[in-house]
């Protein structure tokens, strides 16, 4: 029944839309954080100003403030003589009133008295002995004021859920009174390497033998896009035994992500294992992207499963293009993008029909930006680290000149 | 004797250049992780390759080991034909030699048997039968094989110190077998407000008041620059418990970040207590930026102090400008930076001299991508949280117009 899906490989577009389409918006799980918790978690809800900000009029300058209409007309030949009938010191309430013909000492954020309405600069003042001013300039009514709630309003929406709250956000937190907030929590994503070849880190590595590195690249990416990561360990290439694994790590977590199982004689075996975990299934098998075509999208009781590649860039690749995105939604929100204009550094062929990653290495030259790309023969190392990010060649092209502006991914 | 300093306003790059020459290089505290706690932290030294990588000849595709010369010559009217003397699967040790005229089923990854010395891709043979192939194109020594310490060698320089590790570094290190690593610790970074008017966020707003924006902005700018942010809290505007209060967290910290004290009469109190912490005391006091000119820099007992606006805005627009470079030099690292090149939504007016930072929003238009000024009239809140970045206007033009490309540093 599902056998016309691994016929053919399917665009990446189309690919994320099938299995978007079984996936709830998040957020799933809400948690309250204090504001020193808070930086770089997703907003849960929108967050309104429970007041109005400023609740008084302030000053945005240093200087008197006054009835602007007692500066109509003052030039620096006819100024305006004001007397100082007070000051107003910042975080002091203004206790006094401003009478017509007088002015008030201020400092930038402190209150305007009752009856001001506008602030003079000292730049543009003299003091005049006596207790008195020249005012140069007129200002209108406003002038150099931030009026209650012209800031915020009371009700507003200061931050809307499903942003990333960053150091300023938590600022402006702060200054509304707010000081706990509901933000997201990340989906618990088990991570699971199969395959015969591989060995822990830390064992010795036997002829034939490759170490367990998508272990921990994807760990790596699951903390850096806000989840939980849940180290499964390495499964041997047996059906049985994948499967049941598989089974118990999926119901244990949120999402499950499979890396390997892409090589000749197990790759239908990873396949059938994600398909055996319940409905719907395997949605796609077989994506037209390089690298990553063995990719394998699946749900099984409304939780994502993942099959990845086995080679580390392949892995890495098809994680920020399917994973990224599907734990983003979880959380109720989108994933965070780093991009950079440049130049291509040399020609990139591709095949048409199928979106090609290229590895690139960003450098400047003659004040110009330029992205070389990083041609690794398969190499599993020297690829992973000479990176700085990648380009998308598009399915409808057959390939990027040398000087032609693209965009980086940075990751 | 310092006076001086005070009398005009230091370019920016030349305020680094003056606190940058009394700060060590770093990394001033170093620990040892595992990989899965490793993701985002800088590396304390070179990371060299403990072996060589691969250890073995790899295949990089599925196909057919065989000795190249074997295939010279052959094409689709004449190919060669090899016996299938065996097969190497994933994880397996080779234990035979290939002799002249056979061939190895082989699988991507797998080690090429000796005497092989090339791999035939499946999709250029056919088999014939009793055991025997066909290869119709012919393959050079070395083709479709990655050879020993082709990736990496040992003793290889894997990862370079200051770096931060990405997850794909990560994925390199397990690769290598190098299970923990030595990383800078970030630097204990004390954030202290300053002023009358400050009360805390959960406190109740009297007229004249305003919240602590800076303690929680500061500490999350902090924590986003990989150091260990101390919240000092709230201290008023006098000599003694300021000067106090410095002396006190600073021995404590490895830095200190003052906010506020740049009103008038409390402006040259943050400078006299930080010029009391001791020697060399005060190297920059007003620096040519706008927003930010009132800002201070300081060294004492060869730790950095720094004495930051008030304005919430202003005041995390200094900290990106010289605090988050100073810790990223404490921890033998450069600042991480985000970039994004756009157009000028409008036009934008600036003072020759002064180095303008104006805060931008990022939005995308007719496929153009435009950074809008967000002008903000001194608004705490609603300047903090519209902007997406910031456009630098150097000092030594007067504006730049509407449509100029410009480079938008994101936060």
């Amino acid at each position: 029944m599902a056998l016309p899906l691994f016929l053919s490989l399917v665009p990446p577009a189309e690919a994320w839309r099938r299995l978007e389409e079984h996936l709830d918006r998040g957020p799933h799980e809400v948690e309250t954080v204090g504001l020193f918790e808070a930086c770089g978690r997703v907003l849960a809800e929108d967050v309104t100003s429970p007041g109005d900000l400023p609740g008084f009029p302030r000053s945005t300058v240093d200087g008197f403030a006054v009835r602007a209409r007692d500066t109509f007309g003052a030039t620096d030949s006819l100024p305006a003589l004001l007397a100082i009938a007070g000051e107003v010191r910042m975080g002091e309430t203004a206790r006094f009133a401003l009478e017509p013909g007088k002015c008030a000492r201020i400092a930038t954020g402190a209150m305007l008295p009752q009856g001001a309405d506008a602030v003079v600069m000292v730049e543009t003042t003299e003091e005049m002995g006596s207790g008195l001013i020249a005012v140069a300039k007129p200002v209108a009514p406003g002038e150099n004021v931030v009026g209650p709630a012209e800031d915020v309003a009371k009700g507003d929406v200061l931050l809307q859920r499903g942003r990333r709250l960053r150091p300023q956000d938590i600022g402006a937190l702060a200054a509304a009174g707010v000081s706990r907030v509901r933000v997201a929590a990340g989906p618990k994503v088990a991570i699971m390497s199969t395959g015969d070849e591989l060995v822990e880190v830390s064992d010795a590595l036997l002829p034939g033998k490759v170490r367990d590195t998508n272990s921990y690249s994807l760990y790596a990416a699951v903390l850096a896009a806000g989840a939980r990561p849940v180290a499964a360990g390495i499964v041997r290439d047996d059906y049985r035994e994948v499967a049941s694994a598989m089974r118990e790590q999926l119901a244990r977590a949120d999402m499950l992500v499979v890396s390997g199982g892409s090589s000749i004689g197990t790759r239908d075996l990873a396949r059938d294992a994600i398909d055996s975990l319940g409905p719907p299934g395997v949605l796609v098998h077989g994506v037209a992207v390089r690298p990553g075509k063995p990719t394998i999208l699946a749900v099984a009781g409304g939780k994502p499963v993942f099959g990845l590649p086995g080679h580390p860039v392949s892995c890495l690749t098809i994680f920020r293009l399917f994973v990224e995105p599907a734990i983003a939604r979880w959380m109720g929100t989108a994933p965070e993008r780093r991009e950079v204009e440049a130049r291509l550094g040399a020609n990139v062929a591709s095949v048409a029909g199928r979106e090609d990653y290229i590895g690139v290495k960003i450098s400047v030259r003659d004040g110009v930006r330029w992205a070389d790309p990083v041609f690794t023969k398969s190499a599993l190392i020297s690829g992973l680290v000479a990176s700085d990010g990648v380009v998308r060649v598009p399915a409808e092209v057959e390939g990027i000149e040398k000087g032609a502006p693209v965009t980086v991914t940075l990751f």
